[in-house]
C-alpha cells in the first residue's frame, strides 16, 4: 500500500515513520523545509510540493492529513484539485467531528471518499502504536487497513471503525474530554498529598507504587510517576495549563446533548482558571464581601 | 429589660447601640479599652470588666455574646462561675450549631438557658436592623423578646424562633452557603461582561439597571453596584477572597447528610482557589501534558 | 408615541397593557385570534394582520417583537418587506445576542432601524415595572425612549442604554446566567434545612426571616418565601427544572472568553440532571465499582 | 513469616490465601463460622476465637486486620488485652488515617507497635496482588516486609512505606479520591457516546478500541469495556451509586487544607446525586421558576 502524509510535525512525522517500519510506501509532504528533511533524514521519502505528493502517488490515492485544525480547510482547498475521483482522504488530526461532517460532503462532490480518524498516542506512538477511531464507509475503512494495522499497536487492536463519518473525531472528542478529567483527578489528589506537610509525603514514591496493583493505575500515572521521578516538587513550571479544543467541544456537545458532565466541564474551567491573573470575578467577590461585612480587602500589590 | 453585651467589636457595638436606642438598657464589655470608650461615647453604659458587668445587671440577667467563634468557649469558662440559676446567655455570633449543642449542655449544668443567635445584618444593622434566627426554648425566648423586637428591622418581622438548641445557628450557617453561591454567581457574570471588551459595558450602569424590575435584584446587587459605581474597575483590589467558616461547615454537612449541593460547594473551592499561588495541581498538569502529548511547559518565570 | 407590539403571549400582552396605561398608543398584533381578544378586552387596540397592524402605525413607526427566539427570524422575513425606510424594529425577546446582531444587520439592509432588548421582569412587570437593556444606536433609542419610561419601574430607572447593537441581549444573557447561579444557591440551602430532620424547620418561616435585614434577601427569595408558604413541602411538583436557552449561551460565551464560571455552569447542567431517568453514566459507575471492588449493583427494578 | 489474619471477608479470605501461596504461615480468624470454614477449605490454617489465633502465634505476633472501618476500635479493645509487648497490629482496611493516629497512640500504650496500611486491589488482588501504602516506624516495617513482598504484585514493587503512622491510610484516601474522578471522568464520557444515537456507537468496541495505544488506557477502562463487552446497555443496573467513606473524606481534608479539588469533590457529590430521589432543590427551582415567570411546573405524577 502507498500513502501520502501531509503534515509532518511531532504527530505526522512520527506516524510516517511507523507507517515506514510496518511496510507502507509512505511520501510525506511538509511545507516547511526542514520537516521534510528531518523525515528524509530517517529514510522515508519526501515531496517538496502538494502537487508532487499527488503526483508521485498511484491512483486511487490516498492522503493522510495530520496538521493542526485550522489547517485543514485551506489545506483541502488546495488538495481536492489534485485529487482524481476515487481517491482518498484521511484526516488524521484533532477536527471538530462537525467540521468533519462537512468536509466529507465536500468531498463528496469531488468523488473523493473522506475518512475522519481520532488519532492518541503523543509522542510514545511511534514506539508504541497509536490508538485509531475512524469515521466513515466500509469500502474506504478496507482500503486503508493495512495503514491502520501498521499504525496500531497490533494488527487486530488499537484500531476500529466506530461508525459513520464524523463517528472518528467524536469519540476522540470524547476521549479527550474524559483524558482532562482523569489528569485533573490526578492532579488535585497530588496536590493535597503535597499540601500535607506533616507526613512529609514522596510523590514520585506514591506514584510509583500506585501503579502496581492499584485500581488507579493507567499510562497516564506512569507518566505523572515519570514527571515526579525526575523533578518531585515539579520546579520551574508554571501554573499555567493550556487546552486544545477539544475539552471545549466536549462540554458543549454535552450540554446540546443534555447530557450532565460535571467533572469533564470542571477540568475545562480549571484550566481556563489557571491562564487567569488578576481574577475581576475574585476582586468582586472581596469587594462585595467588604461592602456588606466591612471585611478588609486585600490590596493589590500586597505580597501573600 | 436589660442585657449585657459582651465583645464590642464591629457587630457587637452597633447591636448594643441599636438596642440603646430602642430603649433597652445595654451595658457592653469588652476587653479592649478602646472598644469600651468608642461605644461609652455614643452614650451607651459600659463596665470594665466581666464580673463588673454581670453586677450590674438585675438577676435574672441576659448576656449576649458578639464574640470570635473561637472565643466563645474561653469565655464561657469565664462568664458562667459569675452567673446565676435562671440566668440567660445568648451567642449571636457566627458558631458552629454542633458548639452551640454542647455549649447549651454546659449552661445547662449551670442551670443557665442559652440561645444560639444567627445574625444577619453585617456593617448596615445599626441602621437597617438585623435578621436574628434563633434556637432555644420557648421560655428563654419570651424573655429575650424585647431585644430582639429591638435589633430586627421591625418588631414582627426580621427575627423568627427557628427550633431547638442550635437550629439558631444552622439556619444561620446555611443562610451564608447561600450568600457565598449568590456572591459567585454575580462575580462570574460580571467577570463575564468585562471580559466581552467589544461591547464596553459600564458594569455600573448594567448592575444599577438591574436592581429595577429585574428578578436578580437582592441586596447584594445593590452592594455591588455601589462598589462598581466608586471603582468600575475594581482597581487596586487583589484578587484574593477569604472565607469564614460557615462556607466550609454547610459543605461538610451537606455532605453528611448526603444533600449534593455543588453551587455553594464550588463557591467555596473559588474562594480557596483565589488564595493559592503556585498551585501544584496546575503545574502537574502542565507537566503531565508535555509528558503525553510534547506540549510545551511554560516556565515558571515567563511573563504572561 | 405610537407603537405596534408584535406577539401577545404572557409578556407581550402585559407589556402592550403597561404601555397603554403609560399613555403609550399602542396596536397588538398576534397571529392567535384568542390572544388578541385578550388584549383588546383590557382597552388595548389589535389589528387581525401583520399589514393591518403596520398600516395603523405612522411612519416612522416601531414594531415591538415579543415573541420566542425561534419565531424570529420568520417573523422579520415577513414584517420587512411591509416597512419603510426609517422604520424601527425593537425585539425584546430572549433571543441570542449574536443572532440579533446578524438581524440588525439583515434590518439596516432594508434602512430600518433595530434595537436588541432583553427584558426580565416576569408576570410581575405589569405592576411593577420592566427592567430593560438595550442595545442599538443612540437615535433609535432617543425615539423609543418614552415607550421605555413607560414600560420600566420609573422613567429615570429600570432601563439603560448599554451598548451596541447585541449589547442588550449580551447583558440578558449573562442576567439569567446569574439568574441560575442564584436560584440554585437557595435551592441547595433550603434542601439542606428540609435534610436536617432533627430541627424540623419551617423553611416558610426561614425564607420570610431572611427577607428582612439579612444579606441574602432578594426579589427570589420573596418568590421562594411566598412558594414554602403556600406549599411548604413542595408537595405534587416534580423535581424537574426545565432551562431556557439563556443559560446555555452563558456558559458557552463564558468558555468562548475563557472565563471560569464554574457556578452558573453547574447551576445549568444541575438543571439537566434534575430532567434525567436512568442515568448512563451512574449506571456505568455501580457497574465500574462492581468490577473492581465487587460491590453488589442495586438492580433496576430495586425500590428504594 | 508468621501472622493472623482478622477479617476474612472478601478482601481478608483473598489476602490470606495469597499470603499463604507465598510461604507465609497464616491463621485466620473471623467470628462467622462459614468465612472461616470458607478459609479452611483452601488449606488455610483458622481459629475459632481471638483467643486461640492469639495463641496461635509465636511472639511477637503479628495481627493483621481486614475489617470495616467501624469495627476497628470495638475489635482493638478485645484483642490488645490479649497481646504482649512487642507485638504487630497492623490495620489494612479503608479507615480514616485520623482514627490511625488515636489507635497507634493506643497500642503505644500497650506497647504494642501499629502499622496503617492502605490496601488496593479489590476483588483482583489475590491473582494481580495488592498495591499496599504502609505508615508507620521503620523497624515494625521491616518485621512485617515478607508479608509486604508476599501481597504485593512483586517483592520490589506494589509496596511502600510512604510516612510516619497515619500517611498509608492518608495516601489511601487520596488514592480513592482520585478514583472517584477517574470513574465519573469515564461515566461522563460514555454517556455522552450513548446519547448520541445517530452515531449508534458501539460503547464496547470503543472502549476496546481504547485499552490499546491511548492515553486514557487504564485498569478502570479494562474493568468498564469488560462491563460493557457483557452488557452493552448496562441493562438491568439502577443508576445507583454508593459511596465508601473514603471520598467524603479526601472532599474534608482538601478543604481543610485549603487545597481546590472540585473535579473530586464534584465526584463525590454525583454520587449523592444519584440516590436521591424526589430532590427538594429540584423542586424548590422548579417552583421559583414558575413564581417569578409562570412557567409550568410539572406535576409530581407527570409520565416522561
Amino acid at each position: 500500500m502507498e500513502l501520502g502524509m501531509i503534515g509532518l510535525g511531532r504527530m505526522g512525522a512520527n506516524m510516517a515513520q511507523r507507517l515506514h517500519l510496518g511496510g507502507i510506501a509512505v511520501t510525506g509532504f511538509d511545507p516547511g523545509q526542514e520537516a521534510r528533511e528531518r523525515l528524509a533524514a530517517t529514510g522515508v521519502a519526501t515531496a517538496a510540493t502538494l502537487e508532487a505528493l499527488v503526483q508521485a502517488l498511484p491512483a486511487p490515492r490516498t492522503l493522510w492529513l495530520m496538521v493542526p485544525a485550522g489547517a485543514v480547510d485551506p489545506l483541502l482547498e488546495q488538495l481536492l484539485p489534485l485529487l482524481s475521483p476515487g481517491d482518498l482522504v484521511v484526516d488524521g488530526g484533532n477536527s471538530w467531528y462537525r467540521d468533519s461532517l462537512r468536509r466529507a460532503q465536500r468531498c463528496r462532490q469531488a468523488q473523493v471518499a473522506f475518512i475522519d480518524c481520532g488519532t492518541s498516542g503523543g509522542v510514545w506512538g511511534l514506539q508504541e502504536g497509536y490508538c485509531l477511531m475512524l469515521g466513515g464507509e466500509e469500502e474506504a475503512m478496507a482500503r486503508l487497513r493495512p495503514a491502520l494495522e501498521a499504525l496500531a499497536p497490533a494488527a487486530d487492536r488499537g484500531w476500529a471503525h466506530v461508525g459513520p463519518t464524523g463517528a472518528g473525531h467524536f469519540c476522540k472528542m470524547v476521549h479527550n474530554g474524559i483524558e482532562y478529567g482523569m489528569m485533573q483527578a490526578y492532579a488535585e489528589g497530588f496536590a493535597l498529598m503535597q499540601k500535607k506537610q506533616e507526613f512529609a509525603l514522596d510523590l514520585a514514591q506514591v506514584a510509583e507504587v500506585w501503579r502496581h496493583g492499584s485500581v488507579v493505575r493507567s499510562w497516564l500515572l506512569d507518566l505523572g510517576a515519570d514527571a515526579l521521578r525526575r523533578n518531585p516538587q515539579l520546579e520551574g513550571i508554571a501554573p499555567y495549563v493550556q487546552d486544545s479544543g477539544e475539552g471545549r467541544w466536549t462540554v458543549s456537545e454535552a450540554i446540546e446533548l443534555d447530557v450532565p458532565a460535571p467533572v469533564i466541564t470542571l477540568s475545562l474551567l480549571e484550566r481556563l482558571r489557571s491562564r487567569e491573573s488578576n481574577s475581576f470575578a475574585d476582586r468582586m467577590l472581596a469587594q462585595m464581601r467588604s461592602g456588606f461585612g466591612g471585611h478588609a480587602v486585600k490590596a493589590a500589590n500586597d505580597g501573600e
